[in-house]
């Protein structure tokens, strides 16, 4: 009996936005492991049994799949977003080039997914439409000056910015910080959009200035996305709009 | 009659990564307007008009779903990948900004997609498992020397990137300006990846070292991954894996 593991990606939230691949998946899953509030999104299925984990042990839910799947199981590991950006499936490569040798010779397929960023840049419009950057903003991860570097260097290319992680108990200042370092380069009126829980019921989206923005309010749903000096906001009946426009320091078509 | 316009994300290729929202509003469309070889791939449906158009259009395709939607149809406009990253998404906010006022009133939904380097980080494990930039190489859009000043920006800042329109009929040469650009100050040995046709039938995946990098083909369909410095290949028995680990310049927990 031959295992084989696929990380998915569940993506925001709603089932509108799974793809099929991801669902065929789940649905073929002898195993399915996971952080415990995504698992619960998932119906009861006869004969599949969920592993569920707390948040924080990403590295032990890697190795716990692989055993699985080295055992002959059929095993998802379900994955908020899409699993490779700031997800589980870095962690189940790391474990693999750490694991036993045989884990090596399991079929491992990752399954892609709709990320934060691209559920919260099409609820506003197209913040994303030119030159981007993802950046966690976690410390558990990396130190912190490696991060404000990154902003102060993202910023001088002049990328939009895509911060993931933007919360933190023990650091409650650091989101602060990301927008003072920001704030050094990029105008005070460049638009930052908080966009919270995208695409599920408490969705709440707030669009301000930068200079605004160390004000606000961000939990652990809350993916924030910093413009470049080109993004612009269109002020519209049905609502405001934010895109960056494609072309960047030559004449516009328009 | 009130017309709606949706922009969505027809992902890479295959229906397996077309995610159900996007396929909920092709079925609902009177007119599909799009680049002529996404339409080829929707099935014939009787009442609906398929509207295709050359790749080079961008802006006037959006002002025609504009036109139509504003007409009281309930209009798609069908983007590759995601649309909101480099794709139409952008255009269809820089025709409603420039356009009639009427524009501002029609109600526009964005539904995301699976982005290339999504599919393309997934087929080849995790590469863009930690902080990474986007970043279009086309200078149709953008002055070849932003291009170079993004590339050495985000090589400063160890971000992965993810290359997208690194073909050019125009300038054959502009890929390997860019990776000599990146070769200054990443390491020779760095991972590189060209991501052909990801899910397509034409799939091809070549793994490479920087100093090499110059040498590969690459042609529309191709987008390229840069590791960064911490960016592994690991050996398998069942094919390499390219994976960037998610934590950086802190002890690993492997």
């Amino acid at each position: 009996m031959t295992g084989r593991l696929t990380v998915v990606g569940l993506g925001p939230g709603p089932e509108r936005w799974i793809t099929p691949a991801a669902s065929a998946a789940l649905d073929a899953a002898t195993d399915v492991v996971g952080y415990g509030p995504y698992l619960a999104r998932l119906p009861a299925k006869p004969g599949r049994v969920l592993h569920a984990s707390d948040n924080r042990v990403e590295l032990e839910r890697a190795q716990h799949a692989l055993t699985l799947a080295a055992e002959g199981r059929a095993v998802v590991v379900a994955s908020g977003g899409d699993p490779g950006v700031f997800a589980m499936a870095a962690a189940v490569f790391e474990a693999i080039e750490a694991g036993p040798a045989a884990w090596r010779a399991l079929e491992v397929v990752v399954e892609p997914g709709v990320t934060a960023m691209l559920a919260a840049a099409a609820r506003l419009g197209a913040p994303l439409g030119h030159d981007f950057a993802a950046v966690s903003l976690s410390d558990n991860l990396k130190p912190w000056d490696v991060v404000l570097k990154r902003l102060r260097l993202a910023s001088e290319a002049d990328f939009v910015l895509a911060l993931y992680n933007v919360a933190s108990r023990a650091r409650p200042h650091r989101l602060a910080e990301a927008f003072a370092a920001l704030g050094e380069i990029r105008a005070a009126e460049t638009p930052v959009v908080f966009a919270r829980a995208v695409g599920r019921p408490d969705e709440a989206i707030t669009i301000c200035r930068l200079d605004e923005a160390a004000g606000m309010v961000a939990d652990m749903a809350t993916l924030v996305i910093v413009g470049s000096s080109q993004t612009r906001v269109i002020e519209r009946p049905v609502g405001p709009a934010v895109y960056t426009p494609r072309s960047y320091g030559v004449g516009h078509e328009v």
